[in-house]
């Protein structure tokens, strides 16, 4: 019977694993958007996560991968002290992505310690979005 | 006499019908861009209006297929009362589609009765922008 | 003697020649981004630069293409008097592609000659953005 278990496990495990192959194959790709952020305007950075939110809401959590890139002007926005501090846990929640841009924290002298706890980094901003644009996710600036 | 007339009728249609097709077939595909609206602000509104004149002045107004989508703070750019109400009319004449982000209705508790007659509507007007760039449309954020 | 180092010049020039066709067989296809400027503002003229030169540090500037396209407001960024001027002459040593708009050019009744001198012009910038993203470019408006 353990053995019978054990197959039924790898058996689920496979259909989770092929779930997306065969989701690509039906021409369901999954959704894949980078959204960024360059200004040092909070309103911009609350259109950003409204944003993240309703493509989430209208496409279903499971069928998209977002992220945010903040950069420039813009990396306030995912510091310690943001003005939309309260909404970054709750996007981290959801599987938004977080990126800050480690060329302007070094520009800037911003230290890791500053910035909001639990987001990620990217060397340069700017390069991550491109690289993400030419492995086919959308690109959009708020 | 009446059979050949229909005949050359139809003959017409087919042609017309089939010019698409055709200019595919040469790599002369037809262009495709989204602008998008999402800031408060007339003059990006213009700006957008104008690009759009540009694009078509440019390319020819047939070879190519454009929708100006607002949401967010740009929604205010197509509803009745919109500073560039005026020039709203000559775009739908042109066949410059103008599409308005229900998302963002709801949120603002816009109805359809405010917005500028003519125009179309989406349910979330940044995840029309990630679509359209899917199937292979230009982007671009005046 | 001399037929050997001619040669060998030859030779050296055929791999210089062939490299990008090298680069593109190994998957490593030189990548290629047009960043947009159609704000009046300086400090965004600034970030546009800023991102060009991270863009060049951070890929090597032998692997990367960049445009700056300027067109609207946006265009007061590449003229003679601009504030940004003083880096402009930097960007073109490192083979940042300035380009400007004519068709602004055309409604603001602006002349080459009150443009900085050594960049280079397009018909229309939106029109050019819109080709470079159809040619796999990817686009980044800062």
């Amino acid at each position: 019977m353990q053995a019978w278990k054990r197959l039924a496990a790898l058996a689920a495990l496979a259909v989770v694993a092929l779930a997306p192959l065969a989701a690509q194959a039906q021409g369901k790709e999954q959704y894949k958007v980078v959204l960024q952020v360059s200004d040092a305007d909070p309103a911009k950075w609350g259109l950003a996560l409204n944003n993240a939110n309703n493509i989430q809401h209208d496409l279903g959590k499971g069928n998209v991968q977002i992220e945010i890139v903040a950069y420039g002007p813009g990396l306030a926005m995912l510091k310690g002290d943001s003005k939309v501090a309260p909404r970054l846990a709750q996007a981290l929640d959801s599987s938004i992505g977080l990126l800050a841009c480690e060329n302007t924290m070094r520009n800037t002298k911003t230290t890791k310690d500053q910035m909001y706890s639990g987001i990620a980094y990217v060397d340069a901003g700017v390069v991550h979005i491109m690289k993400r644009q030419r492995e086919g996710w959308a690109y959009v600036r708020p």
